[in-house]
């Protein structure tokens, strides 16, 4: 897969880029991701990316003119490749989503900040416009990232074990209980005798609970969700 | 505020310290912003963070000794500081929550990555489990890095201009609907008129009808809750 980032923030994708997952994929080759500074586009000599809407109102608004040319410059193909722009106007990012992005041959994401940004890039250059979550970010960078991250260990072979994939919050309407590791004796508190009892069958019934337990406990919208047996 | 983050990827939280929003809080001094290698809490000589989980399944769990050490050692006060654990198990971050945070004294993040953390540093050391949405990170230092910026920029004197935090996506149930900066004219495509008339009742009427048809269209959800007069 080959990801471009266009963004006025680019150290915060390569820092990424350099550590963990990202790093991962680079190296296997799984991934090819190019991140593009926005104002190396814009023409005039303040490099100006940003100006006041139109119709009055607060903050700024990133122009077309840089953005156009930036998505133009780094060879953008209208059928083929998917542009993302992330931002809290758009449909909500779930893991069916990120399923679906992880399939795609090429992902281009436009990083807005400020107010927003003029309404022709999204008309004319924008596949998908997503958000992460009901809350604000100052930068559309960092929904980007979350959305990369997400899609990128979904790409076969970027995760080493394949059953780490499986059985993962979301995946199947529960939350994941509790997790225990050595020392079985931590100052006063001790591990579940359960998963020391190397009982599988019991083991996987107490997990099944406590997820349960959690999953009601947490998340009233996917527990009522599970019960209904929909999907979300 | 204090904010601590105690993970195993601290570039990618310094990086973005250096840009945007948090640069700006941390020179405005309304922001003190400390980075923690987890690592650099564990005793053996090879800095092991991560175990096999007890009962079985794949993937690694983070131990309890190094975090439990780290969070003593950065001067945790239980009664005081708020922990967060950024996990895909946790309630449901949202702006309401955002808003709740920025007005907490310190925040401790403790960030976790590969099939989780012992439950006992749940248990023991953890305020608030937090899901930024219905998908799955491979770390979460991304997840802590949007619960920082959203709740950041949320601190009073850290946006230049305060009213940008009002009228936005979320605030108020609708979405934001489309902006326009100049040129009037960018290739084919113009400014809408309305945005020109300088009537600014008009302007008003105009994006109170595109914020509704947009919110209705990308997010019944939220159209939903809107026509209920519900506070999602």
């Amino acid at each position: 897969m080959r990801i471009d980032v266009i963004t006025l923030n680019p150290r915060i994708i390569e820092s990424a880029s350099e550590e963990g997952i990202l790093k991962q994929a680079l190296k296997k080759g799984l991934l090819e991701l190019f991140v593009h500074q926005l104002r190396d586009y814009a023409r005039d000599k303040h490099k100006t990316v940003d100006d006041r809407p139109y119709g009055g109102g607060p903050g700024m608004v990133l122009k077309c003119e840089p953005i156009f040319e930036a998505v133009e410059a780094i060879g953008w193909c209208k059928d083929k490749d998917t542009v993302v722009y992330p931002s809290p106007s758009g449909i909500k990012f779930d893991q069916q989503l990120a399923k679906d992005l992880s399939k795609r041959n090429r992902l281009i994401f436009i990083c807005g900040q400020y107010e927003g940004i003029d309404q022709r890039v999204i008309d004319q250059l924008v596949d998908l416009e997503i958000c992460i979550g009901d809350y604000i970010l100052s930068s559309g960078t960092i929904a980007a990232l979350v959305i990369i991250d997400s899609v990128v260990r979904l790409i076969p072979g970027v995760l080493g074990n394949k059953d780490s994939i499986l059985d993962e919050s979301f995946e199947g309407f529960l939350l994941e209980g509790p997790q225990y590791t050595r020392p079985r004796k931590f100052r006063d508190w001790e591990v579940p005798a359960v998963l020391l009892s190397g009982d599988h069958r019991r083991i996987l019934l107490w997990r099944k609970r406590l997820s349960e337990e959690k999953t009601e406990k947490m998340r009233k919208d996917l527990w009522e969700a599970r019960k209904k047996g929909e999907r979300i």
